[in-house]
């Protein structure tokens, strides 16, 4: 009796590790691994508070001088959605998605005042941003606003975004159905060792 | 006798999650708010195998219409990380960095052959791996290249890098020293919910 009584908890801790690092985030490098351009979304709304974690992780992002010339629009308007959806090509899927963020480059914030810096700045959170997504079971993909002209004013004009501030991007973000799938983009020939040749 | 064996072997068990979850990288969240930009290096060399991690966190990344407009210079060798340090201003530290990856921005690669896109695509690989360094408990940090044009030549000149491809940056890569500490840069102010205004 006392030896099934072992057995089963034996058997019942083994379990442990599997419940404890299950309810965990997955490790940094496979979500950089499995993140994806996710095209396809169930329509459920986003939790406030996920998209709170993903905005968190967007600020965590460096920039040049700690100047962190950005801001964050998120949008969950079904209206609001779908007027992007409208004047953007590539962001039909917004029909489906249930909120989106628009990642905004602020130059006057940024060291020098340089629109490049606003840019790189607003893209490391961008990146952020689409990591968090992905490693709280969310997906994303950032469609672009930046650099076409007529984009940047369309989507300044739905949300009242002022002249000074260029809308990057619009990163849908959605519950995944599951049907996109990350590429395999590793190519040697892309890495010089020591010097270009 | 048995209970004694029951005892043990539970608690034995109990410690497997430690064990299992210990060695894994840590989590994407954790990973993306302990990033910070390491200035202090203790002048150890840095393995092939996480340089070759770091390089494949990087091609990792998103690109627009997935054209990958980049290629990725490793620098390991003492005279050219003194070289680099001595036209970078704030790259000092590479005289204690095991090495430094040179992040190349391709124009005629990138869609529709923008130069926007090939930066801001760098960009994503960039940081993927400011955070692939971080994951493997190294440091590393952004430190400019472009914008600037004397340094855009400098480090081509260096590192052989062809005129019609941009060096983004240059990334110290090395082990911290432990003094360098992540920042808190979450503001509220930063998100507009809904609309900007």
């Amino acid at each position: 009796m006392n030896i099934i009584l072992t057995v089963i908890l034996f058997l019942s801790t083994l379990l442990l590790p599997l419940t404890l690092c299950a309810k965990d985030i997955p490790d940094a490098l496979s979500i950089i691994h499995n993140r994806k351009s996710v095209r396809h979304f169930t329509g459920q709304a986003v939790a406030k508070e996920d998209l709170e974690i993903i905005l968190k992780a967007g600020m965590a992002a460096p920039t040049a001088v700690n100047k962190q010339p950005w801001s964050f629009v998120v949008v969950t308007d079904r209206k609001d959605l779908d007027a992007l959806a409208v004047v953007l090509p590539y962001a039909k899927m917004l029909d489906q998605a249930g909120a989106a963020i628009v990642v905004c480059a602020i130059p006057n914030q940024a060291f020098n005042g340089s629109a490049e810096f606003a840019i790189i700045d607003s893209t490391c959170a961008s990146e952020n941003i689409l990591l968090a997504a992905e490693a709280l079971g969310l997906g994303a993909l950032w469609t672009a606003v930046y650099p076409d002209k007529d984009r940047i004013k369309a989507v300044r004009d739905i949300l009242n975004i002022p002249q000074e501030v260029i809308p990057l991007n619009v990163i849908p973000v959605g519950h995944p159905t599951g049907e996109d799938k990350p590429k395999d983009k590793y190519k040697l020939e892309n890495i010089h060792w020591g010097k270009w040749s």
